[in-house]
């Protein structure tokens, strides 16, 4: 097969950054072909308020249009019902877990997750879906998203009705966790986790542009997740956590969590499904289990894509990508 | 206690480079304290002849007069009983084992212990140490060393009186296995697993200072090497692994694998026997039980240590060293 047509998919995990910055990459997201991209809340200062979120999706919008932002907000203590409803009303569709210091700019102080019960009650009551990067702090790095995912039993027991996404999961443990929960719960898959391990961050020299959190993890726990993905079970959909940084914040002293992965993660996705003799699982994979999981309609646009080798840009903007460089099969033809 | 007098010790690890940063290297050696340090073969060319060991010996001797380095050759297919007894006669007191692939400059093309089995029965037979990186190539990350483990069972079964080290043991696992062994082989130690674990390199920002092969395992895997090292028990001895880097090498596009610790392991190890209250340990950790079981002398001299806050540099040379700029309340006194 050399061109495949698609619905036009989204993206339920993106990290747009702030500033011109966001204009940049709200752009690269136009451009790789994704309708609807779901916007994390980790800015500085983060989304919280309905003030806020409105800026933020005024600003994105306005960048790139024809881009749909789905935008979320950062849960936080404080959020009684009256916030909540807000929210809901300016325009959010999910708010965001983030355990402290898990990630960057996570500097929540949400050590227990009783402190946000009140909000997550009314989010449960107004149909607000929660998404949560879980993983449990202070865990050993390995270990830390099977040790948080008894929070996601109790989250289940005391909110039935609560819609939750285990964001970005990364270990056969995570998956199974997915797998064992009522249909309230689903879980995204990124392109890095669905294709890379350990091994391909520190096995040889080490590479910081595949740093990212969770951590890439075992072979074994690649092959859960890719059979997750392959399973046509419409508990898992697409989320790419693309999170660009500047170049010298990955490449120095230290180096920040996350990778940029949206001018690529498109054209990774149709190789892999392609190399599995799976390509009729695509487009439900990335065009309709998260739209129908979350209760939007799905696209009405098509997109196509050939079978025609294109380069990577070395640098967008200011941010190395994931296959900086490399040669891919599939291109998105002209929109 | 506010000073400390013990044997001078030995570092049976050491990576001290080749040229002008030899020179730097084997003086920082000498400068940190170490009376005898056990020099790796991984240069380039490796070395594997008598000439290139002697050659490698004079230019350390000469750059650090009193700085006794002892000399390893890489274990190669080729060599036969011949070579074997030539590079005794030239000052060899090991020979290094580098599965294909493992580290810095280690493809040794060695994929079948085999391949090298004329070489370790004369090695048996003229008495010398075999020094192993014990790692599985190709296997996931975290399991390398652990699925080495089998072939040191195999090395003791076909060469019962071969001396063996298990170097730079990172697991809990390796631990056990040379407890498991007979006394003829023992394991060496380094500064960053006794300190350090997987979170340190990679929980927060990911840190390509503390980027080592094997690389930094869990808390479980680093509380079994502290154990070990605080026992008391001959076979566990210290090897730092000094493995210095330029800068650009490990602040970059990728990192290469290797802690330059040379200037500071000294001092982090009487401060972790001291937060110990295991002070007495430290002198057999560091100059008895590694001369003992190479069947060298101990050294006669002396040094004194002082409990008085010094500042690492940032840079020696071009290399950043752990703990680069920190404050370290253990100084070596002048000799």
């Amino acid at each position: 097969m050399n061109t495949l047509v698609i619905r036009r998919p989204d993206d339920f995990h993106v990290h747009l950054r702030q500033g011109a910055a966001c204009s940049d990459y709200s752009r690269d997201a136009l451009k790789a072909g994704w309708a609807r991209v779901l916007v994390m809340p980790n800015t500085v200062p983060p989304i919280t308020e309905p003030v806020g979120l409105r800026n933020y999706q005024r600003n994105i919008e306005s960048a790139a249009p024809g881009l749909i932002p789905l935008m979320t907000f950062q849960i936080r203590p404080e959020h009684n019902e009256e916030v909540i409803f807000q929210l809901k009303n300016a325009g959010a569709i999910a708010g965001k877990l983030y355990p402290d210091g898990v990630t960057t700019n996570s500097d929540t102080g949400i050590r227990d997750l009783r402190m946000i019960y009140p909000a997550l009650e009314a989010m449960e009551k107004v149909g607000l879906v929660m998404c949560i990067h879980g993983e449990e702090p202070g865990a050993p790095l390995m270990e830390r998203e099977e040790r948080f995912l008894k929070h996601l039993k109790t989250l289940q027991r005391d909110f039935p009705k609560l819609k939750i996404v285990l964001e970005h999961v990364s270990s056969q443990k995570g998956i199974q966790a997915v797998l064992d929960s009522s249909s309230n719960v689903a879980g995204t898959i990124t392109i890095h986790h669905l294709l890379f391990t350990l091994d391909d961050l520190a096995g040889g020299k080490l590479n910081p542009h595949l740093f990212c959190k969770p951590i890439l993890k075992s072979p074994k726990d690649r092959q859960a997740i890719q059979e997750a993905a392959l399973s046509g079970n419409p508990k898992f959909f697409f989320g790419s956590d693309s999170a660009p940084h500047p170049r010298a914040e990955k490449e120095g002293v230290t180096a920040k969590a996350g990778i940029y992965t949206m001018p690529v993660s498109l054209s990774l996705l149709v190789q892999f499904f392609e190399e599995r003799g799976a390509l009729d699982r695509l487009e439900p994979f990335v065009s309709q289990f998260g739209a129908e999981f979350y209760g939007l309609p799905l696209n009405s646009g098509k997109i196509r894509l050939e079978k025609e080798f294109w380069t990577v840009s070395k640098l967008y903007h200011n941010a190395v990508p994931l296959m900086a460089g490399e040669r891919l099969p599939w291109r998105l033809a002209s929109l």
